[in-house]
C-alpha cells in the first residue's frame, strides 16, 4: 500500500508535512511518497531517523498557492507536488492521495486528473465533526456553495458509507441540517431533499437543527457545501474563542492560576475531545479514487492522522464501495426525480 | 413608555414571563403590559411585591402554540394574546411588544396586524450575538429561509442602524457571512450581495468566515435568515456541549473538583460572556413598530433583558430611524438593481 501525500500544501509547507509523514509511519502498514521540492524535502527528512524503504520523494518543480484560481492552477502548473500527485494517483502508482493545498484547487485536480465516479454528480468533502459523543461525519463540508437535492441525496449516501466503512458506525443515523424539525422547514432545495430522503433505503431521521449537531446524536449531517462550511468553520471558531476565553479566566488572578494547575489534566482530555487535529483529514468523495484534503492550517499530528485516515479508506475500500454501490442509489435519486416532475 | 409584553409566550409559561415583567421594572422607566389568561397571570403576580400601577393585565383567552402553523393561527385566534399585543401595537396603545411565541406566527402576525415599513421588502430578526469582543449584531437570524439580493442589503442598513443606535456602535463595520475572503466566493446570492454592498454607503469591511465570527471583529453580521438561523442556533449548541463538557472533567475526580471549586468565581464571569439570556430579544426590524423576539427558552432574566433591550430600541427611535432613512437605502437597492439589470 502507497500513500500519497503533497509535501508543499498547507501553511506550515515541508516543515509540518515532512513531520507528519515521519510520524506516520509508526502507525501505519503502507509506505508513503512524497510530492514536492526535492531539496527542500530532503532537508527536512535528514532531521529524522526512520525506515528509509519506506518513504520515496517524487521532485516536482511547482506549487499550488492558496490564492491560485483553481482550474487556472491545474492547468497551469503541470509539475505541481498536486498535479503530479493527482496523475499518480490516476495511474494507480499510488492508492491515496493527501493534501493540505488549495481546496477548490484540490476538487478541480481531482475532477480533471482523476475523474468522478460514474453516476456521481458531484464529489463533496466529508469530513469528520468531532462531538461530545464521539464523531459524526459532515457532508458536504465546502465543495459545493450551490447544490440540488439530488447533491444532496448522493452527498448522504456517499456520508452513511464513510461513516460505516471508516468509523465503524453500522447503520449510521443520517439527518438534514435545517431550521426546524419539520420537513416543510427551509428552502425549497431542503423542503425537496427532505422529501427525497425519506423515500431512500438510508437510514434517514429527520432534520437536525444548529442547536442539536454538536450533541453528536446523529451520524451523518448532510449539508449544501455553503452551509456545511460554514458548520465546519464556526464550530472551530466558537470551539477557539471558549478555550482561549478559559484560558484568560485562569490566569486571571492566583487562585485561578492554581485551580488551572489543578484541572491540567482533566483540561487535556478535554482538549483532545474538540481538537481537529485528531482527524486530520477530509476525502473528497465521489472522486474516482481516494483524494484527502487535509486542513489548511495543519500540523504535523493532523497530517499524520489524515495519513492514517487515508490507511483505513484505502483498507476498507471505500471508493470501491461507492463505485459498485452508486447504481442502486443512483436509481434512487432518478426515481424521486421522476416523481418530482 | 408603555412595553407591550406576551405574557403567555415561551416554553416557560406565565411563571418566568411574570417573573421577568416585575424583575424588569426596576430597571426600565416605562410601564408594562402584560396581554394573557387573567387568572394565571395575576396567580403569578401575587408571588411579587411591585408598584401595582406599573403592570397592566389584559386578559386575552387564546394562545397561539409552538406546533401552529403562523397564518392559519393569526387568523384563527384572534383573541391571542400575541394578536391582541400586535393590534395595540399598530393602535399605538403600547410602545414595543415583546414575545417569546411561535417565531413563524411573530413574523406573519406582524405583517399581517401590524404591517411593513414601506420600503421594506421583508423584516428580518435581527439578533444580538455575544462574542469574546463584546457583541456583534446578526441579521437574519431566521425569519427569511430564502433571500434575494435585495433582501441582504435592507437587513445590512438596518443591522447597522441597530448596531449603531442601541449597542452605540458608532459606524459598525458590516460584514456578509461567506465561506472565504474573496467576493467571487458563495452562492449567486452572495457574489451578488458582495457586490451590491460595496456600491452602498454603508462600512462594509468584507466577507466573514464561520471561524472569525465568534471574534467579534465586525459589527454586523449580515446572512440569509437559515444560514443566520443555523449560525445563531450552532453556536448555542457548541457552547453548552462545551460548558457541559467541561463540568464533566471538572467532576471527574477530586482534583478536579477543587480545581473547578478554586475557578468557580473566574469561571462565571466566563459564563456571562456566553449566556444569551444577558440579551434576550430581537427586534423584527422592518416591520413598522417595535416587535422584539425572545428566544422560545427564555427564562426571566432573559425576559427582563429583553425587556430593557425594548425600552433602548423605543428611547433611540430605531423604527422611526428606519421609516426616515428606508427612502435613502431604498434608492441604493435599486440603483444596485438596475446595474444588475
Amino acid at each position: 500500500m502507497k500513500i500519497g501525500f503533497d509535501g508543499m500544501g498547507g501553511d506550515h509547507g515541508p516543515k509540518e508535512t515532512v513531520k507528519g509523514a515521519v510520524d506516520a509511519l509508526e502507525i501505519i502498514k503502507g509506505d508513503i511518497v512524497i510530492f514536492g521540492d526535492d531539496a527542500a524535502l530532503r532537508t527536512e527528512l535528514s532531521k529524522y531517523k526512520f525506515d528509509a524503504s519506506r518513504i520515496e520523494v517524487v521532485h516536482t518543480t511547482e506549487v499550488v498557492g492558496n490564492d491560485d484560481k483553481p482550474v487556472k492552477a491545474i492547468k497551469g502548473k503541470p509539475d505541481s507536488s498536486m498535479v503530479v500527485g493527482l496523475k499518480a494517483l490516476r495511474k494507480g502508482e499510488i492508492d491515496a492521495f493527501v493534501s493540505a493545498g488549495n481546496t477548490g484547487a484540490l476538487l478541480a485536480g481531482s475532477l480533471l486528473k482523476v475523474g468522478r465516479i460514474k453516476g456521481i454528480s458531484r464529489p463533496a468533502l466529508c469530513t469528520i465533526y468531532p462531538t461530545m459523543n464521539g464523531a459524526s461525519v459532515l457532508v458536504d463540508a465546502g465543495a459545493n456553495a450551490e447544490c440540488k437535492p439530488r447533491n444532496l441525496i448522493e452527498f448522504a449516501y456517499m456520508g452513511s458509507m464513510y461513516a460505516d466503512k471508516v468509523l465503524g458506525l453500522k447503520n449510521p443515523k443520517v439527518a438534514l441540517v435545517n431550521i426546524g424539525s419539520e420537513e416543510t422547514k427551509g428552502t425549497p432545495l431542503y423542503i425537496e431533499t427532505h422529501k427525497m430522503l425519506k423515500e431512500t433505503d438510508l437510514n434517514f431521521v429527520g432534520n437536525v437543527e444548529g442547536r442539536d449537531i454538536p450533541a453528536g446524536n446523529v451520524d451523518v449531517i448532510v449539508a449544501d457545501g455553503f452551509t456545511g462550511n460554514i458548520i465546519l468553520k464556526l464550530t472551530e471558531g466558537v470551539a477557539m474563542q471558549i478555550v482561549s476565553g478559559l484560558k484568560k479566566q485562569i490566569m486571571k488572578n492566583t487562585i485561578g492560576k492554581i485551580g488551572g494547575l489543578l484541572l491540567k489534566r482533566n483540561l487535556s482530555d478535554f482538549k483532545k475531545m474538540i481538537d481537529y487535529t485528531e482527524y486530520g483529514g477530509a476525502p473528497l468523495l465521489g472522486v474516482n479514487g481516494l483524494v484527502v484534503k487535509a486542513h489548511g492550517s495543519s500540523n504535523a499530528k493532523a497530517f499524520k492522522n489524515a495519513i492514517k485516515y487515508a490507511q483505513i479508506g484505502i483498507e476498507s475500500s471505500l471508493v470501491e464501495e461507492i463505485r459498485q454501490k452508486v447504481s442502486s442509489f443512483a436509481n434512487a435519486v432518478e426515481e424521486s426525480s421522476d416523481d418530482e416532475a
